[in-house]
């Protein structure tokens, strides 16, 4: 729908650095927008020790090269970002064993000595949508990833939302869907959305992973289903101005009118809107941003970190 | 939990006026804040004429008296918000035929010809708990009310939001719970939790007023399984600081407990907050408003009406 590229109303072109944090690489960059960036290296997750130091050695002579106004950061979950915690800047309790309780912003500042953006993955994937992507003069707007895990995160007042934690919104309940007698995949919640639709949850459904479950495979119909039914949920809650979708088993977008068709029929004509009626396809929308959803989110809390500093 | 009052950091002793419309009443008041009413009217509703020259004539009246700086109205709905939309200020859609598409805001604009504060029942009840009842100093802020109806506001970002209409979290779809065979009395939706909680889908359950129902009823934990529910959906897509329940089916909150066990249960300490768990009862908590929520909301919606004018 919208194009990637940077904001037009914007005349910074300060150097940033964005890093995104994930469970099996990172990724680490300088440039001023999706338009203009400078170097991208990818980082293989293995200790946070190794792999942050990699990610400082990058940035550390990325700055002397030519000043950085900020550095963002997207980082896998959970994080804390309530600012005057102790472990403000943390990743914490992580299934991820040698992540846990683990300080990241902290060896940052320390080295770089400027300031540094703190986000979760999707916090900085909806900022990115935001700013630069599929999201762009929407307010409210959701991101919502749907790939190993589902998570969302929630654009409002034009800001990230943090709010008493973080949205945790791949964990909302799912009404039941008739025929349907999987148990569900969450270890917490069973048959929440994650447990119902995430890359595992397709698996344990069909016995094959999610990419060799083929597309005329009734599980996709029954997927849709509950993300249709997210999406109602959220739309209620929230009444956001669109949802942009992202992650793996979304991919290519090619199950994002069934989810359509399933969020229209739900609501009954309920909420007046053409949005939420004829016009759905300008409202559930494909990720502009896709594989660099994350790194172009931390760009853009880069720059947030930069203005917050006046 | 808070006390009713006015807002300690505020110096604002500007007279308003404040209506709140409902199905069965209107509630008219001049004053400051909630300490300081100076003259307070009920108005049976009846014909949007009659009703609507009642409320005039008592603002006029007042105006003329000593001036108010603004009027805010909280409204029965659906009404439209939208700013700048050929019906913004007028109640749309109501199944009270004889209010359908009437303009409120336009007549009160024009006979007092001082800002006129615009918003429904639910979005001036939270405005109001957020500045003078049971969320001062919570963002976000979270108010539900369970009667004939079942709706929510959301003040976040220091404001009430709106979004692309406004949030009708009433709706929201709910789990099967194991047992409960009702099929639901939502005309659009079933099952969701209006049509699970509301008075007259107790009523319907029950086959007997929500108000006949002894306290020892099963029903009564079947509707705070369904409460408990939503508010999960709502803390996890929101994360609001605090969820203020009002309207009659909660009433003097004996059933709050229940909603409360409820949520934590279902969470299954998902999220890592005290608030989610052992200091729930500060996180779940009754109107402090009670009745007076609608017309106090409406009185803090004037006073927004009035500082956005400046």
């Amino acid at each position: 729908m919208s194009e990637i590229g940077a904001d037009p109303m914007s005349k910074d072109f300060r150097r940033y650095g964005a890093i995104e944090g994930g469970g099996t690489k990172f990724v680490v960059l300088t440039g001023s927008d999706p338009d203009h960036i400078d170097r991208l290296e990818q980082i293989e997750t293995t200790t946070p020790q190794k792999t942050l130091q990699r990610c400082i050695d990058f940035l550390v002579e990325e700055h002397r090269r030519s000043a950085l106004a900020a550095v963002g950061i997207g980082m896998f979950g959970p994080v804390d970002l309530r600012k005057g915690s102790s472990t403000y800047g943390y990743v914490t309790t992580t299934p991820k064993l040698l992540w846990q309780f683990t300080d990241i912003v902290g060896p940052l500042q320390q080295a770089l000595g400027i300031p540094i953006g703190w986000e979760n993955d999707v916090n900085a994937a909806v900022l990115g949508e935001a700013r630069y992507g599929a999201g762009r003069s929407c307010d409210p707007l959701v991101y919502l990833t749907v790939g190993t895990g589902v998570g969302g995160g929630v654009y409002v007042g034009g800001r990230v939302l943090h709010g008493l934690l973080h949205p945790e919104m791949g964990h909302v309940l799912m009404p039941s869907v008739p025929g349907d007698d999987f148990e569900g995949a969450c270890p917490f919640h069973g048959r929440c959305l994650e447990g119902l639709v995430s890359g595992p949850a397709i698996e344990a459904r069909c016995r094959r992973p999610a990419s060799m479950v083929p597309m005329d495979d009734p599980a996709w119909g029954i997927v849709a289903e509950y993300l249709g039914a997210a999406l109602m949920d959220i739309s209620l809650i929230l009444s956001p101005e669109r949802i942009v979708l992202g992650g793996g088993v979304i991919a290519d977008g090619w199950l994002l009118p069934k989810i359509r068709e399933v969020l229209v029929r739900r609501l009954q004509s309920y909420l007046a809107h053409a949005l939420l009626g004829e016009r759905v396809d300008e409202y559930v929308v494909s990720s502009a941003l896709g594989g660099r959803a994350g790194v172009i989110g931390a760009l853009a809390v880069a720059r947030e970190a930069a203005e917050a500093e006046g």
